[in-house]
């Protein structure tokens, strides 16, 4: 079976093109395709889809369950007791309706750390979306803790091979939560299988300054010790980095995930910093973090707020459209590892098609207007490895999903 | 005629309501009403409309002409030798066009400052929003340019007499813009004919160090010394503002107009400094400023925005989704004077329905999913003065509008 997608305005791209896709990849570009399916594209842009590099799918249940409290009330009274009573079925139910809303807004694969991870497999599966999942890894320096979470990661890697679309990955959670010999395992099944790494790094001050006191070295010097600082690292945040991590960073390829709006949400005290990043040639990608730090799925809302972020301080020429428009594009295709982020022959076909509505009038310059007008609502069509995953912005089972994932979340909080 | 909203689920009030619109105001809000005409908002939340306090509609011809420039040659390059070839068929298509996406995303008023403000105002009336309208008055000191600038305005001033929903206003453009004396003219006609006044005040730090090297007092006792520091005046960016402006503004109960996405893009240096404003008590509205600089006209995005803005650098707790709410309903209403901003018996019928998509689900707090979840294009319904602009995500002419503010757009630009 190949689909084509008719007339097709593709972002970059002078012209109108009719875009060929057989077997999950795009086979052709010209002017006139034929294909068994046809899609048309007539007054939309095609784009590849949007790829979120850090996010905690299952935590859409939480979507306005606490907002605007001070950071450790948040957690303690609120994230953490409501975690402790999740379960495969509140997982699965969360990560249906994040893919719900990461579908419904351009988003074709994404990166994820947190628990029950079977269930997000599962739920990832069903909804043909393509994941790099890691079960969240937290010993606190406990050793019967940490041969457990381990055990759990490896049933977690075996449990995962069933699944071709979906790329296991090691999540150990921090390098406050996780201790030294948890990390190394993780270095070292990371190397041996080739797995990628979710960390979250440096998101707060205090985290960088209670490693400080009980560390002679950098951050990225840790992780350069344990093995953890190569290009298989997606690390989360990275805001409250020192000047040696910039190089490291750069220096071993470490990709970043940015999280722009859950930083400034949470109040970690400063943006990310782009340009050090940017000179020491890093691989910078987006990620929304959690919906109960954000609370959305967003990637085009996602990449407006880095890109004027960046800007406040009087650099009104810093991260520009286009560069927020590869984070979400083509960095994060690279990072994950998806075969897509172009739309070029030979790529992978996760495409997605965009309306040209109000916001996107008159048009003079459409990269920016998709970082800096339009939202992830424009998105008409989102196909995944060639398979139309939403029609005309309808997802298959929508309403079910909607219904019943609402339902799980009033029971996983009603005893809060 | 009557109109009657049934099954409303009205942010902020519990239960399921019918209410009901006769003479353009809410009559009645029961658990059973019936009116003339029916609008079911099963499955939608009802809210008072968004009202914008600081825009320039007809730059929405410029939307992403450029972007990403320092701000000096953006101005000299791009923005001012386009705007001089402005004419009043442009700022019609560009208001229309403007007046189009706000109705879209849930904006019912709106305060304008700009050029060919008949052409404005026409725009306004043919799409049935309220707007409080100013012609940008410039005379750099030069007292030729003074006289024509008060000509041009109290044409305007006269020509407004015809429209009902249309609130004339003064507009002179920003303290380093209009001198003294032209300031004082629109401070004696404001008082005179109880007009709001639109004014730039401290976007930037050069705005602030200039005004200082020429003046003795700070920019606050200068506007009072003027007689514009009243209740009347709305102070759009605020940003650069000193100790004693804070006390200044609160106490003499100046309007602020915040407008985060225009700042931080621009890169005017830091975020507007909304806690001691509020320590002020200051009525603080929101603001998109053009679609040059911000680039859309969403107020729920700018809402989002401000709000995480303020949580930034450390204080998770500021601007919660309630205040950003009131911002943009109950503070722009009494701003702009529109008589709703609240959905009550009594109040101006200018209410949207906003339809529970997936960024709503599961629902624990509907302001804070609005807020910061949800965005403009979740608006279906549209209600301004009990008239409906916008059903079911329609509005009459759009693509009309669409397609010629297009080509206006197109042909302002030819030349440059």
């Amino acid at each position: 079976m190949s689909l084509v997608i008719k007339n097709a305005d593709i972002i970059g791209k002078d012209g109108i093109w009719d875009v060929l896709i057989e077997g999950g990849k795009i086979s052709s570009i010209s002017e006139d395709e034929d294909g068994d399916e046809v899609l048309d594209a007539e007054g939309k842009y095609l784009s590849p889809g949007f790829v979120n590099t850090h996010t905690h799918a299952a935590m859409s249940l939480l979507r306005g369950y606490a907002d605007d409290m001070p950071l450790q009330r948040w957690l303690q009274e609120k994230i953490w007791p409501v975690e402790g009573r999740l379960n495969e079925d509140y997982v699965y139910w969360g990560t249906k309706l994040a893919c719900l809303e990461m579908i419904k807004t351009g988003t074709v694969a994404f990166s994820d750390m947190y628990f029950f991870m079977e269930s997000t497999a599962k739920a990832v599966n069903e909804m043909d979306m393509k994941a790099v999942l890691s079960y969240g890894m937290i010993d606190l320096g406990d050793e019967e803790k940490r041969i457990s979470e381990i055990e759990k990661t490896e049933e977690f890697l075996e449990d995962m091979e069933q699944y071709s679309s979906i790329q296991p990955a090691l999540g150990p959670h921090a390098i406050y939560t996780a201790s030294k010999e948890m990390l190394g395992w993780c270095a070292k099944i990371s190397a041996d299988d080739d797995l990628l790494v979710n960390l979250h790094v440096a998101e707060t001050e205090k985290e960088l300054n209670d490693f400080k006191q009980d560390h002679d070295v950098s951050i990225s010097e840790y992780l350069k010790e344990i093995g953890l600082l190569n290009e298989r690292l997606i690390a989360a945040h990275s805001v409250w980095l020192e000047d040696e991590d910039f190089v490291n960073i750069g220096q071993n390829k470490v990709i970043v995930s940015h999280n722009p709006t859950s930083n400034m949400k949470l109040g970690v005290g400063k943006p990310m910093d782009h340009s050090k990043l940017k000179e020491n040639d890093v691989k910078i990608t987006l990620g929304t973090d959690g919906c109960a730090s954000n609370n959305n799925l967003d990637m085009l809302e996602e990449a407006k707020i880095a890109a004027i972020q960046q800007k406040m301080p009087g650099y009104p020429t810093r991260l520009p459209a286009r560069e927020a428009y590869e984070m979400i594009t083509k960095n994060g295709a690279e990072a994950l590892k998806t075969g897509g982020g172009v739309v070029k022959e030979g790529k992978a076909a996760d495409l997605i098609l965009i309306e040209k509505n109000v916001s996107s009038v008159p048009g003079h310059n459409p990269i920016s207007d998709m970082i800096y007008s339009m939202s992830g609502s424009d998105v008409t069509d989102v196909i995944i490895d060639g398979k139309i995953v939403m029609h005309n912005r309808y997802v298959d089972g929508e309403e079910e999903i909607m219904k019943t994932a609402k339902s799980k979340a009033m029971e996983l909080v009603s005893e809060n």
